[in-house]
């Protein structure tokens, strides 16, 4: 069997066959392992650029870490809040955002619809929900447009859309946001931290996890092997990278659909799969850590949490490091991240100090470390943190996204049932993978 | 100098380098040039089974068929025109469609209504129209579904996109919409034969004028090489085939986006690049022509244009070659497409006959011969006529649709600013590339 792709989906994949007594070879482009998950030194301690977090009801997940002895730790989010929508700054304490009471009663009720909406969508068919055309032709900011009156409250979603996919809320079908809110868990599962989706850290970060599942492959793995082309016959398929190729009688594509849609395929896959593979681009997504003498914020009654609709920063979290290195953690996403991203490094560095001094007072702006990752600079990811079909895309193409072509079967994060677009679903995605080849 | 991709886009832009007096190569994944477009037997006979219409206001096009000696002659529109809308098949002489006075009116209204809208949008930067936001984060299908009461200007106006983008009103933008009809003279300039885009048919096919471009460049054509990457500094670029590569100091890539997209770069190109060619699909669209012993709808009066909101024909021309033989001209384009290319041939072929035999008569279900070209099963093109960008990213990502990449220039149609989409758009948007390069 090959797999090609070791972020989790095809590690997943992989330990599942070799755990099985099947030969495996495991064929990952990058010269690491990992694929959207990494960990890199700043200042002296490693953070996560990539995946970071393990959700409250991600059990796959958690049971990794359980298994290779990774201690988890919660989020810290004890303390004041900040929200900027707008240009105005204003604090919180509690869990409901500093709204003036008309706006708060309008981001409740929409939250509310947005739930009630989630409901209708079936977790594993989306496109049967009751309304799928008709969410599906509607984009988020079209809906919004409609729904929301309050340009704050419309701020505040769309921060969390860009959040949440990397993507503006104007790239996105309505189907396509419900679906994913119903994979994972619903709306507030997918944005908090407690309870939700944010909820662990690891000692170590994820990467070394997914270090543990390659080292069970042993020789399985090639590094620096990227795939070019696939020839495939019913009963075979021949995997071809620059210098070498594996034959076997099954391969598990496990790299986002954009990716696999670059592999030259012989035949051709079929038109549908091909016009899917064009239609799941990925979001934008940049990760900025910086690191501090003292948790300052914390002295002052912040837990470090933020909320932006502005440029470029869009949520800020406390990322102090389990053993104390005091640590924030800047999300530049969708489109301020592509603007964000084209900048200069000092200038990039320059607006994120800006920004954190605006909301943490001036020692924000003299970290003892700052590190970043542009993951729209990777061509082996093209964007983070999911891809995500176009607005259409899943009533005329979605047939295609899990239907294996001859002996040529799908993984990877976007094509998982449960929790798509997380390490999670990339998990759940490859033991799929694995299950469908084995049981074949 | 290197150029990529042989269709009408590379061959104008290597055609003038080369008259330039610059050493060019023009590489081409194919084993033929054209691009798009295609001349197959069909019974004896040739026919255009890609691009085939020079419009009105074509004026490059024109030139160039002019220039090497083809013949055009005008698109058969004289008869009775049939319509079929929710299931109901009608027939009318005039310009005016046969539907009740009060839903005339309203097709009306919203043809009035979108040309006021194109009005508004600039030919060369169409992101810069007033309403660009609004018009960018909502769906065509969802602009419908808000503007447009009666189901039949609904399915009439859905027909239209599908035959224009090949895509589904769902997958568009309200201002990608706007701006292509922009780039085509307006609405009526872009749908209608007469004095439109479908006005002129070339004797010998669009496919001969490209090989007379091509025999310009005699020995450098090199067909059957896929261009697999690119290494670039800002001085210099070296190109990449399966076995051969080029050095040069320029290369035009005059290729669709998501194949633009699928070459490797090294470095990688900007962020803002890669995201846009990850949101620049294809549209579908399956031609089928049909061959009969006599022009039997002729002698009943009909003029063969039929116009379907069903499936799987949304369009069909009368496409009698100019010494006589008889022949009509389906096309199957969007969702359509990638259900009927899904099926068996047989299957294929029977429902394209039925809906003939529905419109014009028994007759129609015995064709001399039948041919047809899915042109989503080709992936050098990866569907057709033209790739569209999706919702949001016009806003987004435009600005890196023809800005250089180092030494690297984009050409294609789907960069043209006249005619994007056609060979005319095609053919500018070489022409541009070339000046590009030459005045660097």
């Amino acid at each position: 069997m090959v797999v090609i792709g070791a972020g989790f989906a095809g590690l997943s994949a992989a330990r599942e066959l070799a755990r099985a007594g099947k030969k495996v070879a495991l064929l990952e482009a990058r010269d690491r392992i990992g694929g959207r998950t990494i960990s890199e030194d700043i200042g002296g301690t490693e953070f996560c650029l990539g995946a970071q977090w393990i959700g409250a009801n991600q059990h796959r997940m958690a049971a990794l870490a359980d298994e290779y002895g990774f201690e988890r730790f919660p989020t810290w989010t004890t303390g004041t809040k900040t929200l900027e929508l707008k240009g105005n700054v204003s604090t919180y304490e509690s869990d409901i955002p500093s709204l003036p009471w008309l706006h708060l009663l309008e981001l409740q009720l929409t939250m509310w619809r947005i739930d009630r909406h989630v409901d209708l969508v079936p977790v594993d068919h989306p496109i049967k929900s009751p309304y799928s055309d008709e969410w599906e032709e509607i984009t988020v900011a079209a809906w919004e447009r409609r729904n929301i009156r309050s340009r704050r409250v419309r701020g505040l979603i769309d921060s969390m859309v860009r959040i949440v996919f990397g993507m503006e809320p104007s790239e996105l079908s309505l189907l396509r946001f419900l679906a994913y809110m119903r994979s994972g868990g619903g709306l507030n599962s997918v944005v908090e931290a407690e309870n939700g989706a944010q909820q662990w850290r690891v000692v170590g970060g994820t990467q070394a996890i997914a270090q543990k599942m390659a080292d069970e492959l042993g020789k399985s793995l090639f590094l620096s092997t990227p795939v070019r082309s696939i020839e495939y016959t019913d009963k075979r398929v021949r995997v071809f990278s620059d210098e070498l190729s594996w034959t076997a009688k099954k391969c598990i594509v496990a790299i986002p659909p954009h990716l696999a849609g670059k592999i030259d395929y012989s035949p051709p896959v079929p038109a549908l799969r091909d016009q899917l593979t064009q239609r799941f681009p990925m979001g934008q997504t940049a990760k900025v850590v910086t690191t501090y003498e003292r948790p300052f914020w914390r002295h002052k009654g912040f837990s470090g949490e933020v909320v932006c609709d502005g440029a470029p920063i869009t949520i800020v979290y406390d990322n102090t490091t389990k053993d104390g290195v005091p640590a924030l953690l800047s999300f530049v996403v969708g489109d301020n991240a592509r603007r964000w991203g084209a900048m200069p490094a000092e200038a990039r560095r320059m607006q994120i100090l800006e920004s954190l001094g605006r909301w943490f007072g001036p020692e924000a702006k003299k970290p003892v470390a700052y590190g970043e990752k542009d993951w729209g600079n990777d061509p082996w990811a093209g964007g983070c943190p999911t891809a995500s079909p176009t607005p259409g895309t899943m009533t005329v193409a979605w047939e295609a996204l899990r239907k294996p072509v001859g002996p040529i079967h799908w993984a990877g994060t976007e094509t998982a049932v449960e929790w798509t677009g997380y390490m999670e679903g990339a998990v759940q995605s490859g033991e799929r993978a694995a299950r469908e080849v084995l049981s074949s």
